[in-house]
């Protein structure tokens, strides 16, 4: 336990005193914010950080866990974990969550193959109460690992295998995104372009295989040459532009299926000569502050919240453990949650 | 156990054979690599990963150990872990070191000093079979907290206190940061740099005192108007640059305690109308490949070997261990290792 007294703890009427609520709304935030206005449930948590505020809930749930410490997962290689802003946004949600639940986050990702046998024996180990996983592949064994570590967990993005009959499945958080990806193609169809262009993301990954889907979705009859391949790096959405312009010089919109592979895009479409939006409009995915506002004209995106959805990871799989803590065996899984996006118009389109 | 029998189990012959080198070098390599030359040692390290080798030394030591994983911590939150290239080198030395003993990396962080109270109690917790620990400040509970939590341990980088009488001392790895400061200094003074200022690390860490101490065993008689004060981030850099420029607008070098400070510093000069290297020569610090090679014109900088000292911290650590496991107590902590650093000369100085 903490090295203070319980005394010593700040009280709930002391969050709401800071947060300038209700003792009620105050309580119906640190439950989980249903029906609290987003501003004010921000309000809340901000006093729940400053003050170092552990919610009872938690202290009780934390009683019925052994180790008081969480597994997140990212099925990616480090140089990816380290180089994707995606994985930092995602990671300081879940971070600064888990400590709202005084919870230890230790991170773990995966380089290869290779590392599953020894993840299996650490989460078989019983060294944490459950597991956030994100970044899952198609191919990915992660998934059926930390089903068969009996690992309580909530994933990242919606998983392609939803588990064999009778296993439970797990619970996932994800943003819309083949209603974002409409969005995105909309907002190109209506500044009159005619030759609309998709670099897509790795097709074993549900997101980018959603994004395509709405980019079709618009554009019933798109032609497949319009269509290239990338995989979520900046140096793939550059390849994927020149071989647009080689194949397709007539190109006059992108819609890049994330913001690293729009920047990659758009340094080619510089070193050709064209200009953006002029000559080719362009929109990404994500609205990844780094990227979008470093760039030379700033990114029209779509907006996910990934911190937020970081968050909601935490929350659900709290929910989960409260089931098993409750019961001493699984009551079913709560719903997964699929949280909106948002078109964000800057200079790019 | 990973998923493969012991039959199926690379030999520390096959290592020498793909290596080229005798079986006497391969095995001195994977124990340490002492007496062996560092092409060679590089040689069998490269063979060690592409076959998966995991040596004898590694699986008798596991046998003695009861988690196999081994905690990563770093003393900074979150948004620096990420964004500071040197964590990730490295973190990337160390997980490619676990990896070859078969042991699995967690990585935690602090975001502030009310984290600890909840490390200890993971460390303590039994999870895992060591720790190392990196990035720590002068009044940096850490290094108590894994002592209390008696978890054997290795920093990265010299911590300030060594340990309370009778308490074994924690061995490190770290640069010659002092050395290296010279060198960089030197390089200044012999381009014939009369007004050379420092902008300086946070004082709170003993690398950036190093480097400050390295520059005034150089400049005995600096005037302290050229010494700024900045926090190893690119921001603090171009701060401490727009401060010089304003006081001692004669300023004809910089050496930046390292490259994301020396970044900044750039950005400003060049903002100022002041060409590198001819108005201000500019030296940085870490040879970190992202950042030198990224400006204009690309740094002068001393290197040092991040995730060669990740790889050691490694080694270190299971000496470490496998002291206590053949003991059931320690028998002394193995010396702590200072690495040579090497000026590297590019276009700003």
């Amino acid at each position: 336990m903490p090295e203070q007294t319980a005394g010593s703890r700040p009280t709930l009427e002391a969050v709401a005193a800071r947060a300038g609520v209700s003792r009620a709304t105050a309580s119906r935030v640190v439950n989980g914010g249903a029906g609290v206005r987003p501003p004010l449930v921000d309000k809340v948590r901000r006093a729940v950080e400053e003050l170092g505020y552990v919610p009872n809930h938690a202290a009780r749930t934390l009683v019925t866990r052994r180790n008081g410490a969480i597994a997140v997962i990212i099925a990616e290689p480090e140089f990816r974990v380290f180089s994707d802003p995606f994985f930092e946004q995602q990671v300081r949600g879940i971070s600064r969550e888990l400590i709202a639940y005084d919870a230890q986050l230790v991170l773990l990702w995966v380089e290869g193959p290779g590392d599953h046998g020894r993840i299996a024996r650490y989460l078989g180990g019983g060294h944490v109460d459950g597991a956030l996983a994100f970044s899952l592949h198609h191919d990915d064994e992660l998934p059926s690992v930390i089903r068969r570590a009996r690992v309580p967990a909530v994933f990242g993005g919606r998983p392609f295998l939803p588990g064999g009959d009778g296993e439970p499945r797990v619970p996932y958080v994800d943003a819309d995104n083949r209603g974002g990806a409409r969005e995105a193609v909309r907002r190109l169809v209506s500044l009159g372009r005619t030759r609309i262009a998709h670099i897509a993301g790795p097709r074993d990954q549900t997101s980018a295989l959603d994004r395509i889907a709405g980019y079709h979705d618009v554009l019933l009859d798109a032609d497949p040459e319009l269509i290239r391949q990338g995989d979520f790096t900046a140096e793939s959405g550059a390849r994927a532009m020149a071989e647009l312009l080689e194949h397709r010089p007539d190109v006059d919109a992108v819609f890049a299926g994330n913001d690293l592979m729009a920047s990659g895009a758009l340094r080619v479409l510089r070193e050709s000569g064209r200009r953006v939006p002029q000559d080719v409009a362009l929109v990404g995915f994500d609205d990844m502050r780094t990227v979008v506002e470093a760039v030379d004209p700033p990114l029209t995106t779509v907006r996910q919240d990934i911190e937020g959805m970081g968050r909601l990871m935490v929350r659900l799989l709290m929910r989960v453990l409260d089931d098993h803590g409750a019961n001493g065996s699984r009551t079913g899984s709560p719903a997964s949650v699929i949280t909106p996006t948002t078109l964000v118009v800057r200079a790019s389109a």
